[in-house]
């Protein structure tokens, strides 16, 4: 525990980062820097910093607005947007490489297009947050073609690989629910405070124009649009979600009356060997070796035999009868009609006996 | 992903859409335009458009409030009303063409009504969201029959086919279920808040009447009225779920119980093959061809047949005695009388020991 | 679908209605009135009348408030509140007459009463409530009793038709409880618009005395009392409900229990079938025509009797001694002593590990 | 029902109350005064007055804040607070008397000590509250005294009884829990609202004195003080409540599984049994009265008894390896080394599909 | 009972705490106090104490705020914090004393760093906070490792110990969970209530500096850094919970469907013990010792072996081919193709009875 303690307090370890200027241009890449320098650089708080520290997995996904930097740190990004720098830190074992440089690719050109719209930090943040639902999106379509697959296998025939797939899947798909929700939350989080939005405005704060706390839209509309979009993606987790649950249901049910079919039938089984033995009792009564006075008759071994088969078929139908009075089941009682009509007279005498 | 960038980069890709002018005679059918032009003359942002956009299944339903603009997205309609004019966007795959056509006349007559009334936005809200009550209300009413009906056989027989169906219809009600709360909450959403209800009187604005915020009644009655019907459906939807679940419940305590009958008939059955197995193994042993000292004996054989018999009968009496305590379940304790006496003695003593 | 819209334009369908007059005298019995005169008389939209339309089976009930009428629609009772006015609209396929003679003279003789307490409205109000209240409670201990008799019942024996009937009760437990919350909502609801509060002041406004909006406490309170009656309906309900739900739960573990109760057995028959099988096989083999050279043996009749049967004794002892290893269950892992010490170990190493 | 109404409409019937005065001395013990007397002396509505009436057992505890009067209505103790008075209505069957007389004490020895700390009325609420707390505590203990116990049984064996028992457990807690969430829930109420916390001061209120409604700093520790401590308990209720959920769940696991090992030992015997009558039905040839060609052979008896015992073992163990392979159940697929690379795979695809 | 009231009431008990000065030394350790003397030399209420008093263990965590000092009373800490001193109060069993010692020794060097940032009450909270935080990290790392070997080991073999162990585990979970929402929500409840978070700057109170209501930017990062990491910390273990879930379902299908392959293994022994039984029943009959004509018959004995072997496997064959039509199992309807059309058909038909 000294080493978490130590871990926690600013030490001047290095990060590796990747810089973008304020035209678009990739500065640095993967250059190191000292904690230390960056703190002061950016006026942030050591605290602030330790989020987005890469080498600390972080599950809850945070923006942080600070006097001059907006700290973003959700899934695979981890970055720090100012108004006129983007400073991006490499995550390690984000083996990914691909979904990074094509992010890259497009921060790059959306910073690059000066177009009057949106100020140089919205249009970082338009990056990031697209990369975000991409991946989110790509995860989602993903485990939906992995389950929906599994399900339709399911269809077929159930057996026991099905199911432990289906519990690898179905921890996916709840590991990446809860991402989904901590995203969609750390959005909503920041649309509910009307400070941070305005606090935002970092290009209008460098160039010391006043803005209105509720002056806030064109930002409002671009993380709702975002927000609405992960909510969609939420949406349709939950309901992969409540459809393997219903699915679990009714295999546990269709499980469950198969096996009363297989003891249905083991029952039938074990009547027809119950009869087959009382006929071997019966034969084996005439193989003992004493006086049956019937030794010489001519007729008997026919009788007898007939007899003992009879006695087999007897006893198993009289257990196959029982068995079908047993397997016919339903859920609608048998006297229903008499017991509404109970019900009804029973309903109507308390209210009598209430008396209103 | 690549592809899924662009697609999200304003195109020029072109929209159908059916246009109602001022007067509610449709202007246009199926007409296409494009994208880019739509945006500039009704002065939307492209990333709006894109909600409506017909090629992209939403499940969340949205209803924009844009500077000149109504944009509705819900369920199958995807409409962009102004305060003189109302486009509706074909959205593909959409086959219910009946549905389509016998709104788009109520939608005709309502808006050439020139009641006095509601303005001529509100007339097209209005249709449209009678609409979306009307599909979710016939849904609501077909999936009730549909699962209503399967309940109904369940009474009559538990069998696996009726599990599956099970299965495909609450799977079928939890997405309606969804659809339905889905189209509530985008309802209320609206609602709750005051600047959007004001900024939807587009006539008034047009006609440069100025409103105060909280001056909205007309709207509110309007949407509240829907948003109260569309709660009704999600509440019926509602139960029907619980009954499903209930349903599936004690079809499972059913299932078991009788698994348990069909045990103890199986065990009847066992009982009687071991007594008859008995029997058999007496007969057996004076099958051997040993010396019993018996060959001889007159009555050997009818003693021994019976006794063989009577064994047989013995053993099985006794598994079925065994059998009937087991068999005899129920909630109530046998020594409950005095276990409840053990527990006020109990409890008294505990609160003795508090010595309050 | 064209039905339904006709439907919902004005017509001039009649309603069948009881009126009252100021002096709580009943001046109309089931007249007939038309739609369109209902709402010009007492200035109401075409769109609230629609709620209170008794053709249409409404769940969600609901007050609303307008200008000079309080609207209501609450269970079995669908009302037009005014200043001097009472209109009670009949609701079809209400055969419960004889609720209704009672609730029609309790609100006759209310409204009589010229207490000075009161405004007219509110002692129409207090009857409408009293009588919603009476009707949720009496079906609630009909329910109550209903469901406590079956729990009892299945307290001595659990069989398939008990769980029938539970299906039955707590499907229409569900109904009752959902309900019941929707009239504690509804109340709620007005409780917390202040304006509605103030709006239903109908005496007050009609003689055009002016009142604060925070000013009414009489109301506030009168309605307050019902919702907290109704609330612990609700509250009762619930317990009701979770009562059956854990009765459901320890009724699947008891079954459960049982089952392997039953199997115990049905292993000891089988084990015992095997023993004497094994016997048999023994005298079988003995009884082969073949020569054994035992034949004349005097003593090998006894002694492979004997030895059958012990044989016999052997295999069924072996076989039962397997089954009581299996059969002893519980939940305390027999190694737990030591495995906690390793718990406690392994807890000290990892807080070692951390190094703290 | 018309009971009920009359029950509910103010009649002249006697309640028991005890009093005491502005010193803490009993003044009356057990006098019996009219509901009329006490509305009109304590300045009440009838309708208030109802709540307190001691023959109506009322779940839902409240505390009503009045013009000079805090009526308090918390499980077992009903009271009417004034500014030098407290009265305490006697609940019937409240057979704990002891209970009450150690409450009754307190409260005396409470009221007298004239410190400067809380005025009258606050050291009369601070005395219930105890004992409000000191009942739900005693009764957690209690309960959870008796869940722990039974489950320690439950880790020795699993049986019937002991579900039965844990039925009756488990509603007793859910019903403790729920009332005990309702005095929270009471409590955190009054908390809420700062008019009411303001009208609670009673003294100074008769005394004239003029309070700010925010300043009531010790009322509002009394009583946060009180709600934490029912926090608590509601809070071990849950712990307990859902370790109860977990052990039925685990038993339900635990019996599962040994049935599976009982139908695994069963399948094993019937394996033999099938064996033996293999060996039995080559015993039987032999003993046909047919000519076998073998009858006098010397070796034959030796050759076919240990034959039919070879196919006695061959038919087991052929069916004792199929059962092995059944047996052997884990969650982790065989081809899980595949399968995963077969994920990655897919998502590699999937992610190129989408061309990001 | 009486004892639990005087516990409450203030008594002359002693305490033991560890004292620290305003550098951060250590004045005292283990020192004992009377807690009348404790109260009025922090002019802190005798109810505050009580919370903090050792030997009543608190589930539910607290951070007071009085007039000089802040109680903090979380997991294994209880402390008071003033503006110069920190008072660490000895929780009686908590063997954890390394727990303990690096705590102590963090708050010591914390509190000696007189570096601008924090004042000295913060600098406390943070070594505090740190070390809760620590505690609850180190114990979720514990119980992870546990839970996650154990679902591993599952992943081999599913058995009896393994369910046991699981219980014990998720019982731990759960209270580990418990307790880690409570510290968030005692954490957020501070950072909600703006009075409590300026209350708490006790050095410029102390100092008499005016601060305003909203000012307390500082110490609103520290709690929503800490509050942050322990959301965290929730979140991970809920993760860990739904991942159990999750398994016990699937272990149960697994089970349940491992159950049924042993069924159906068991029918198939059951069905060849009928067929053999079969065919010794046909021995036996010709071994009865009667006439069978068929004595001297050269061949009948061949032809009558194989003639009951044909019988056993005749019988076992038509049992195993209806062992087969009622194995395959799956969740696809056979008819499937023909229903949904069926569906289709209905759904068209049910819009049309609507005649939109």
């Amino acid at each position: 525990l000294e080493k978490a303690m130590k871990g926690r307090q600013p030490t001047d370890l290095m990060l590796r980062c990747t810089i973008l200027d304020a035209d678009g241009n990739v500065k640095t890449i993967s250059g190191q820097f000292r904690r230390a320098d960056l703190c002061s650089e950016h006026r942030l708080n050591p605290r602030d910093l330790r989020k987005i520290d890469s080498r600390i997995p972080n599950l809850v996904p945070t923006i942080l607005v600070r006097k001059e930097v907006i700290l973003v740190n959700i899934l695979h990004i981890r970055a720090l947007v100012k108004a006129d720098t983007v400073v991006l830190f490499d995550t390690y074992g984000s083996a990914d490489s691909r979904l990074h440089s094509v992010f890259l690719y497009h921060l790059e050109h959306n910073l690059k297009t000066k177009s009057p719209g949106l100020p140089y930090e919205f249009r970082a943040l338009d990056s990031i947050l697209l990369s975000v639902l991409s991946a989110l999106e790509a995860e989602m379509v993903f485990i939906r073609n992995l389950i929906g697959g599994l399900l339709a296998e399911l269809e077929d025939d159930i057996d026991h690989d099905r199911f432990k797939r289906l519990l690898h899947y179905s921890r996916r798909l709840a590991s990446f629910q809860n991402r989904a929700k901590l995203v969609q939350e750390a959005l909503e989080e920041v649309l509910e405070q009307d400070e941070d939005l305005a606090a935002m405005y970092l290009t209008d704060k460098k160039n010391g124009i006043q803005r209105r706390l509720s002056d806030h839209e064109d930002l409002e509309v671009l993380l709702e649009s975002f927000s609405k979009q992960v909510e969609e993606i939420v949406n349709e987790a939950e309901n992969i979600q409540s459809n393997v649950q219903s699915t679990q249901e009714i295999v546990e049910l269709v499980l469950d009356s198969n096996r009363n079919e297989l003891l249905a039938l083991d029952l039938k089984i074990s009547i027809w060997t119950m009869g087959i033995g009382m006929g071997t009792l019966v034969a084996g009564l005439f193989g003992m070796n004493l006086k049956s006075t019937l030794e010489e008759n001519e007729y008997a071994f026919g009788i007898l035999s007939i007899a003992s088969l009879l006695i087999a078929c007897l006893f198993s139908w009289n257990g196959l009868r029982r068995l079908a009075k047993i397997r016919k089941v339903g859920l609608g009682s048998k006297n229903r009609k008499v017991s509404e009509q109970f019900l009804l007279r029973e309903y109507l005498r308390s209210k009598g006996g209430e008396g209103w």
